[in-house]
């Protein structure tokens, strides 16, 4: 009983002291990402200086040299390259998208961009009739109909979900897999409302992924202004044209890399847990929150725990990934050098949701390993963490380390703007807050830091 | 034993009940404000066609008219005005600041606003040695020493804090009282570096609290920018003088108004709950965080409840209260009125900390009640509120109602970014988020509903 009683209260004591010490710890990270943050002079670089960088361009050879000298420059033990092939896909001229032939109107321009890996319509453009359909259900019931139109994909972000995750979700497939299901049928074209809430004139580029054996048809976003009036012209017209005209093209795969920067581990160095973002944007505005606020807090977390002298007992990588946008070939990469390598990856956290205020974490994989990590919850309580979830697959670069036993978690922020933005010209710097942006890193750090210290 | 269980099964179906019935109407108010939302468009209005509404101004007097028109469009069963006379400060010509005869830059014109209250320096300006000091301590210490000078207050906002409230209420005496301290030894002006994190050049003005028995000397705000250079020439030229020019004054009081818009409760009419934020503004920008949001989201409380068919048990009252800024004789009033009407404010909420994405409440007030509205937070948790914490004043308008036994209850949002705007030509309608605006409002409406369903 005496030994039961001094056991219970040396656990408590060592708990209660490594509380104190993991606040102190957590502390010193935020005074330091907070008092002298290098996370948002580092964005302003990455999308002032070399601006949107999709995979294959020169901009995105500039942002690898720069993110190789921005980890050393944050105090990296260690920075090294990983070499992946990637796609090259170019958008060509400026897309011209016109409602033609429209007894209401005439003619009107809308706001188009061709979808990323789309083919173009050739210099002369296509005109045909529209059918607008908002489910794939529909596509099917009209079959043949849409034989030599272009169908146009008009659902809308359902505003009544309160997560815009899910908002996204619900409509994505429009984008993603409308082109091959209307060329199906024998449509020359796609027009798919943009993927956002607002009411504005900024077409939302994105990927399409071509069905294998499909025609591959021209397909382009329309701002949700364009979609709207579209639709609207349609109701009292279904004889209205569309004209599209987008010169993008895929050109050979090209190399580019994975950017690494290290800290070892002071007792565990065998046991790395992976922060990262991904280092392509869309090839449109900066890619400021998608994903430069990604890149630089996870540059930050290396920056901040050496500059605040705290020493992760294990390793840890942050990973500026090449190629999230259009191909994952960088975060494919990572997992099969990882796997090759006899890597033992405990913890991998990706921060891709935007540079907004944190309001939590979202941790996928093993339950108590998952369990363990939301018992550090009310250690970040009063830094505005107030959930972490179990479950999410904390982003799409760190995904393939998942069937590695790797714990995947995800940076959850105030992300109801994100879609705003995201893959659009509006997407820059301006839009991204200092003080939000550093707010995240140091929740990122924290957790990083905690991981690091008591393992999975 | 067999009544025991019966009993704990009765409560447990009548608990699971009422949970799922208030589920369902929280769902209701969401949806009808998400998808049928008009505080946004209200906001726009009260923005871009009345603009800033400063008490006393004609502004304030279109904003009282508007506000009458806006609770009758949301479906008020009443709306009424309650007279009170509030302050009528006018702020003049444009103010001029600039730092002068300095050895190193000659001279330049930095960004000025004078605070909300000042007394003028008269057309010809005054030209002083400047004094900086972070502290009335500091202040205190240089005494007799800052007579015939500018006292330049440049106490920053501290980073390290996560809490913007706690930043500006760390900083905020040396706008409030700094005028009146340093004219105790003699200065002839103030300077007050602005209430803010952010980096710029927009000054922030604010209200200042002149002592009695002390003399009225002239106030303004400068630019952080400003302040930075500021107090970086004070370092090698102490001998740098500033010229300041405000041509503020105080006009006699005007009569002006509160504007209620009530629905009767269906079963407790006798007990209130008021909602509300304030309808005056600096005579800067356009009032749209501070406070156009409020109003226009306690008008949607109203609005929302009636177009969903919700009929509360209680009488619930949208409150835009007018002066908060310079005065709150608007609070005070009302509060006044509600004693002498002999009312039963059962509680207040108050929505003054920006129209940004919900994180949560605080209840001030009875230990028992606030923790009946804390249990309630498992109902709005799906909905971005995870915290309901117990304390707080609400908010200044509906302090008065304290000593009546009102529980006081705060709407607080991701406010990281409110500084950035608070009191400046920065507070535009553009820097409201349409969505983060209506899941404000919608998080509020369902408050208020339980309240006036269950009481307190």
């Amino acid at each position: 009983m005496k030994t039961k009683i001094f056991n219970i209260l040396a656990f408590f004591s060592l708990a209660a002291f490594s509380q104190q010490s993991d606040s102190l710890a957590i502390r010193k990270i935020y005074d330091e990402i907070l008092m002298n943050g290098k996370c948002y002079q580092n964005l302003d670089y990455l999308c002032n200086k070399i601006g949107n960088r999709i995979s294959g361009s020169p901009q995105a050879a500039a942002a690898v040299e720069w993110a190789k000298q921005a980890m050393i420059d944050a105090g990296a033990d260690t920075v090294f390259l990983q070499e992946v092939m990637v796609p090259h896909w170019v958008r060509g001229e400026k897309e011209v998208g016109m409602i033609v032939n429209s007894k209401n109107i005439g003619s009107k321009d809308v706001a188009v961009k061709a979808l990323g890996g789309s083919v173009g319509t050739g210099v002369d453009g296509i005109t045909a009739n529209v059918i607008e359909v908002k489910t794939f259900e529909e596509l099917t019931k009209l079959g043949a109909q849409v034989k030599g139109k272009i169908v146009f994909f008009n659902r809308a972000f359902d505003a009544k979900l309160i997560s815009t995750g899910s908002m996204y979700g619900g409509a994505v497939n429009q984008r993603g897999s409308g082109p091959s299901e209307a060329a199906k049928y024998g449509a020359v074209g796609v027009v798919v409302r943009s993927m956002t809430l607002a009411n504005d004139d900024f077409p939302h580029t994105g990927a399409l992924h071509y069905k294998e054996g499909v025609a591959q048809i021209p397909a382009c976003a329309i701002s949700t202004k364009g979609a709207n009036l579209l639709s609207q012209l349609l109701k009292n017209d279904s004889d209205l044209k569309f004209f599209m005209r987008t010169t993008c093209q895929t050109l050979p795969d090209v190399k580019s890399y994975n950017v690494v920067g290290e800290i070892k581990g002071s007792e565990k160095a065998d046991e790395i847990i992976v922060v990262g973002g991904h280092l392509d944007s869309w090839d449109v505005g900066q890619g400021a929150h998608d994903d430069g606020a990604g890149i630089v807090q996870s540059i930050e977390v290396i920056r901040a725990l050496k500059a605040s002298g705290i020493k992760p007992k294990r390793t840890i990588r942050a990973v500026a990934f090449m190629n999230e946008e259009n191909g994952l070939k960088g975060g494919l990469k990572y997992a099969e050098l990882a796997k090759q390598n006899k890597e033992k990856h405990i913890a991998a956290m990706e921060s891709d949701g935007g540079g907004f205020t944190p309001r939590g974490f979202g941790a996928g994989g093993d339950k108590a390993k998952v369990e363990k990590i939301r018992s550090w919850q009310p250690l970040l309580e009063s830094y505005l963490i107030y959930k972490i979830s179990a479950g999410g697959e904390g982003g799409a670069d760190i995904g393939p380390l998942e069937d590695q036993g790797t714990i995947l978690i995800g940076y959850e922020c105030d992300n109801q703007r994100y879609f705003d933005y995201h893959h659009t010209d509006n997407d820059t710097f301006d839009k991204v807050n200092k003080r939000e942006l550093e707010l995240g890193a140091a929740a990122m750090t924290s957790l990083i830091y905690l991981i690091s210290y008591y393992g999975l």
